[in-house]
């Protein structure tokens, strides 16, 4: 009858009844009335639970001027019994099958010129509360909650390196499965199993790319059996109880590789990582650190390989602002988090991808992860 | 860098096929130029793979009159390889970082009056096709699909049959968990476990809901310890590898009942949920079925404590089309499928629920789970 939702401890309520104010003034630079946010990581960032998204609305009304209020149906309410409404100053408004929960919204807000949804509300609620709300024009909540959100503080970047720690025993534990005449889906089970056990919430991904399917970056697993001389791209992540996602990528080889061209390659995705991670700090944009691993393959001859941007912004979302691609000229600043993860991908042979979460410190970089970036070479 | 997807076996080429043309036939019965479907339930019935929603726009394009086109991030296509585009008759669009996926599907669709948005798209993407489409009215594809969906041929059936046996045959283990002493949490994690073992894709949801706490609907689980003469609301489910899901509940009691009302209040309860079961025939409503269940609960007095509809569709979702409430006047037909979970709360006391997914036969119904109705007192 229900979603699973997380148990897990939220920040605590001056923390979030400070990010509800910069919410709000956030709103007002944008010319916005009110953000309207629907269940998922910007609830989470706001109220310290994500809730789950069912077709009854549920959304946090954050007006510029005037006091928030959850709107909940009333049969999921126990579910946000945990959130300090009192102490954030957030109304909870409940409503039961046969009410007009849009209606609900529009009379909370009243004359309203702008209203924002979050980027991950469900269109059937989005076109509800567009026809509710009549002359308002409605715009995405996305652009003003990221602006809080890309910015780390203490704890958030205490629970990247906790799920860095994490997702590194991992990688120190692949020798354990990673072998010949196995399967992708085998080896990633395995994976998945010490992914929970290192302490995150539930695999999210796990990538197992196995010779060819490594040129493939979004491939997950598969029954291909893996081989000796095999290049094989591992790529895994989840959630650490705290809501926070780790995500690394290292390459393995099972037996000395098979393909010649492999040592001088990856050594080419190695300079590139190290320079992208180099060029991390305050000031710096993000497409300049784009071009500071894109440069380094290009230069090499593979610029048509690396067939993606070099990173995404991660934190409550494996994938969020910033996002490390030619095009963005953010500024970075300190706090940010993002992953620098260059891939060199030979179609139809094998592939390679490094990848490490690092956060800009005020004068550079730090990375969560910390296993040595070498081409991985197990036992066959 | 990935999410998890699910490797399971589609339905054949020529019924996708069949889908994808009653889709056609269905939106230009609605005047709706085109379907848009994002990644999810619908994208699945509709090609058998749900994909996976990104930041980055998937999404198949359905017109009325034309070839539909599977628009894709070239990165996610591979993704996409199990997908018979050429027996479709399906034209598979790539796009890149940089080009304007939005302008892609405009300019795919030309001209276009009304154009229908899967019902759970993404915000991000709802306004950014809005603004791509200018002068088209966007409308929901939910009403358009559920017309196809909520009609389940025999291969979806067997399915759902098989999904129930597999969630009977948890239930048939609870007692091996549920004692005085343990928590909510580690009996609803060993149930969890028996999900999977009994060959589910995961357990969506574990709602183990003692004593105070099974009066609260959505409940799933705390750190209640568990005590003797609990009741214990124990409603579980998730997806099996061919995308159906079960969802059935029992109510059990840990030693006899505490409470002196339990057995007289659950004796009403049985009595409503199988004179709610014993309505579903084709040409009855969906809202009769719902006052059979609650006619019954009403006239012994506890109408103001059964406080959420009887039931609810249920196929690729676990929450679909038709829903079992007053007010929904949809005449039965065979093949939909729903569950029949009528509850009666006792706020700070103790619930009760039984659940059942039934299916409309072709002169009345047929139950796919079959656990024994009675309260299953287990030893405390």
């Amino acid at each position: 009858m229900s979603r699973r939702s997380l148990h897990t401890p939220a920040p605590d309520a001056a923390a979030l009844r400070a990010r509800l104010d910069r919410a709000r003034t956030a709103a007002a630079a944008a010319d916005t009335d009110a953000l309207l946010i629907a269940p998922g990581s910007d609830l989470r960032y706001l109220i310290g639970q994500a809730g789950g998204s069912f077709e009854r609305l549920t959304t946090l009304v954050v007006p510029a001027d005037g006091t928030p209020a959850l709107v909940v149906p009333k049969l999921e309410a126990p579910g946000y019994a945990d959130v300090p409404t009192d102490e954030l100053g957030v109304d909870l408004l409940t409503w039961v099958d046969g009410d007009d929960p849009y209606k609900l919204v529009a009379d909370r807000l009243g004359k309203a010129g702008r209203v924002a949804v979050s980027d991950f509300t469900p269109a059937l609620h989005v076109l509800a509360l567009r026809a509710a709300l009549g002359e308002a024009e409605q715009t995405l909540a996305g652009p003003v909650v990221r602006e809080l959100r890309m910015r780390k503080d203490a704890a958030e970047i205490a629970s990247l390196r906790d799920a860095g720690a994490a997702i590194d025993r991992v990688h120190a534990r692949v020798h354990e499965w990673l072998r010949a005449g196995r399967t992708e889906a085998e080896v990633g089970a395995d994976i998945a199993a010490a992914i929970v056990e290192e302490g995150h919430v539930q695999a999210d991904f796990v990538i197992v790319g196995s010779g060819p399917n490594g040129a493939s970056p979004h491939h997950d697993v598969s029954d291909r059996v893996i081989n000796q001389g095999d290049v094989v791209v591992v790529d895994i992540g989840g959630p650490l109880p705290a809501g926070y996602n780790s995500d690394s990528t290292r390459t393995y080889a099972v037996g000395e590789p098979r393909d010649a061209d492999v040592a001088e390659t990856y050594a080419v995705l190695q300079r590139a990582q190290a320079a992208s991670v180099a060029a991390v700090k305050p000031g710096v944009t993000a497409e300049q650190v784009d071009a500071a691993a894109r440069d380094v393959i290009t230069e090499a001859g593979f610029g048509e390989y690396f067939i993606h941007r070099t990173g995404h912004g991660i934190g409550l979302d494996v994938h969020e602002e910033p996002y490390i691609i030619a095009g963005n000229t953010l500024p970075l600043e300190p706090g940010m988090a993002f992953s620098v993860e260059p891939g060199i991908y030979q179609p139809g042979r094998w592939g390679a991808r490094i990848e490490d979460i690092v956060i800009v410190t005020a004068d550079g970089v730090e990375s969560v992860n910390n296993r040595p970036h070498e081409l991985v070479v197990l036992d066959a």
